[in-house]
């Protein structure tokens, strides 16, 4: 969208809200907002469809940062940017004695993405602050909308980067992606990796943190819901495995004295599945990506590289499952004569959301009409790193077909500006 | 070996084998001979233990072919180079119009290969006419040794080249690999690939063809018995399997949901193993070719592509054993939600090899105090090619732990000699 047109939507919003109602998020304009954001980075020729890829510290990131940058500084409030690249736009409340309430979510996306995740929490938070300065409301606890920087993997292993940083969490700064390490990256966005402790927040320095967010996920969509409220996120339990027998001949080693390392590499994949479906809950485990070698047609694979991944609100669940694993795999490794080792690579602390938040948000949908449920989080957010320091709580939209980190990602319009309602309506509730 | 040492060992050996006794092949002189071949490929700086690279049409080839083509012009054979690159040694027989007797193996090796795969072969059989030669005996029938143009793949899915050329069996001259097509390939060793189809051996040229070659397997050495009496050379199919599932986020989407193709490979694989062992029998299978997409640990894979390959002597049975397999695969996609398309991508006949020529064999080592074990070959050979227009047999020695194709690939100098003697016990035999 051009300059000429946003100030034009901006001003039709603005009339609207203008009236004396119940401040409200327009879903047209809560629209313009993401489909201008999805024009930068979207692949040359391509439509909305074709959706977005704005890499963190990208010149596609730097054009999404200075779009969001703009619209906050419209709103009125106080923008900075924090030595982790972090964007904060702040609105004093009438009470200076109490802490701030803070909302938002990224503007990054991966590679080949989709146009809601992220991108809506963030534009919405952005819209909340434009919908009570438009409308003069002023809230007894100051406002902070906050856009985080890289919260999608640009260094392999470290997304996360900018909540990690207020976070307080080590990151190794002279780490390469790209060709810059992660300090010339944080300095591209207007951070300073030299202080980078300063990003730091502390408890206290905020009272909630609040972040809308697309499900991506088919929950709600096969409910029927329109609004999830989200009980927490999901620990994580990363493990490499390595998978040792021997290379031979395939065609002149009989089957009784193979030591193949796909057939155990083969039986851990399915017992991962059992194991995990075994027990009742919504915890899940994954093989995703697994690397034969020599991987040639005529030999017995000698090694076999794969990862397992567990994810579950409970970190002892996750525990316990993979104990459960680990002893399956010692007694694949006896009977398929191989060695396997299992390593535990990470591992992501749950992050429940606060109770009284939950509450805070279903009251608010049921007072706007929407219907609730309740779901965890499987895919990792900001807010989890936000939970380490202040109560928290998220808010989740459907995702057709439960897909994303794709350009087929997507989220009705109307749902986008119903999410971003209760958000309003939570942050209203929440600052008085 | 330098040239000056060849001269001397071989003249040492001209002096045992002059002794009025049966013709034997001396197993020191035959060591020499493999030794100094072992020196052409080596890589720089190793010894023995580290094996050949000596790569079909590189320099290191020309090299080995140049210290094998030295050795028979010395043993006062007529040398010639067909079209395809093969290279013949003649020796006349007595009784011009019968058809003379080939025997032979290769002298390339695959990338970081042992000293014995081929190399035993084609020295064993240039020996053969240096140790009738140095004791001016004549056979009845003429004797033709042959060293291959490369046996091992040099050209993608091109094994067996020099010898598939003499079958008359078409390859595609405009192949490229390391940078040459296989017509200028041909062309660098003194083939002439214009005229390819003069390399063409037609049925009647040669009355029988002989190779000498180490087992690569275990079967021998386990048995504690020297020399192998070969069946045949299996029969191989390869299938090209690919299993379409649906990637998706692995945090999001609950294990009821999900279209893993991992799921369906990992049940592919272990049905492979399954089916092929439910038999009686020696038949093989293999899944040693996997690959996984998107590959990532925290995606649900969405397609994996593998390969399934099967041996054995009886084509019949490979046959019934793919289809219990595709049988087997449709049903694995059904219960897993995802699609199997497995498309067979090669087929190799079995060759058998003549039973009258395997009692000579037999016959010829029990005559040396040899035990003998009649045994399938699971690799590949030039006799495979060589048994489609004339009748075919093969000895097959221990080859220490089942080892090729790698540097480890050890035969010991006893029983590469004893090889070679029931190699030249058995040319006498037939050639009279």
């Amino acid at each position: 969208m051009k300059r000429r047109e946003l100030l034009a939507v901006m001003a039709a919003n603005l009339a609207i809200a203008q009236r004396p109602e119940t401040p409200r998020i327009d879903e047209a304009a809560l629209r313009r907002l993401l489909e201008g954001l999805s024009e930068i980075g979207r692949p040359a020729g391509g439509t909305f469809a074709s959706g977005v890829s704005r890499v963190g510290y990208t010149d596609e990131d730097l054009a999404g940062r200075a779009y969001v940058m703009d619209l906050m500084r419209k709103t009125g409030a106080k923008v900075r940017v924090d030595a982790a690249g972090n964007i904060f736009a702040s609105r004093a409340g009438t009470d200076a004695g109490l802490a701030p309430l803070l909302f938002g979510s990224h503007a990054d996306s991966v590679p080949e993405g989709g146009n809601f995740d992220g991108a809506l929490g963030a534009l919405a938070a952005i819209e909340v602050l434009r919908v009570l300065d438009s409308q003069r409301i002023t809230t007894r606890r100051g406002l902070t909308a906050v856009v985080w920087a890289c919260e999608e993997s640009s260094f392999a292993g470290s997304a996360l980067n900018g909540s990690r940083a207020a976070a307080g969490m080590a990151q190794d700064m002279k780490k390469v992606s790209r060709g810059l390490t992660k300090a010339e990256a944080i300095r591209r966005i207007g951070g300073d990796p030299e202080r980078i402790e300063t990003a730091r927040i502390a408890q206290g320095d905020y009272h909630a943190y609040l972040e809308l967010h697309i499900e991506q996920g088919a929950k709600l969509e096969r409910a029927g819901v329109p609004i999830g409220v989200v009980d927490g996120i999901v620990s994580i339990d990363d493990y490499d495995v390595v998978v040792t027998g021997a290379a031979n001949h395939a065609g002149t080693t009989p089957m009784s004295e193979r030591r193949d390392a796909m057939i155990a590499a083969a039986q851990l994949t399915l017992a991962v599945r059992e194991i995990v479906t075994a027990e009742v809950g919504a915890q899940v485990g994954t093989v995703g990506h697994l690397e034969v070698s020599p991987n040639a047609v005529n030999v017995i694979p000698g090694q076999v590289r794969l990862s397992i991944e567990l994810r579950d609100l409970s970190s002892e669940k996750l525990e316990r499952l993979g104990e459960k694993i680990r002893s399956r795999a010692s007694a694949i490794a006896t009977s398929t004569k191989t060695e396997i080792t299992m390593t535990r690579n990470g591992h992501n602390e749950a992050a429940l959301a606060d109770a009284k938040i939950q509450g805070v948000i279903e009251e608010t949908a049921k007072r706007l009409g929407l219907r609730t449920m309740h779901l965890p989080s499987g895919a990792g957010h900001d807010a989890q790193m936000m939970a380490k320091l202040m109560p928290m709580g998220m808010i989740f939209v459907p995702s057709i077909g439960g897909i994303s980190h794709s350009p087929k990602e997507l989220t009705s319009w109307k749902d986008c500006a119903q999410g971003a309602n209760v958000l309003l309506g939570t942050v209203l509730e929440m600052a008085g």
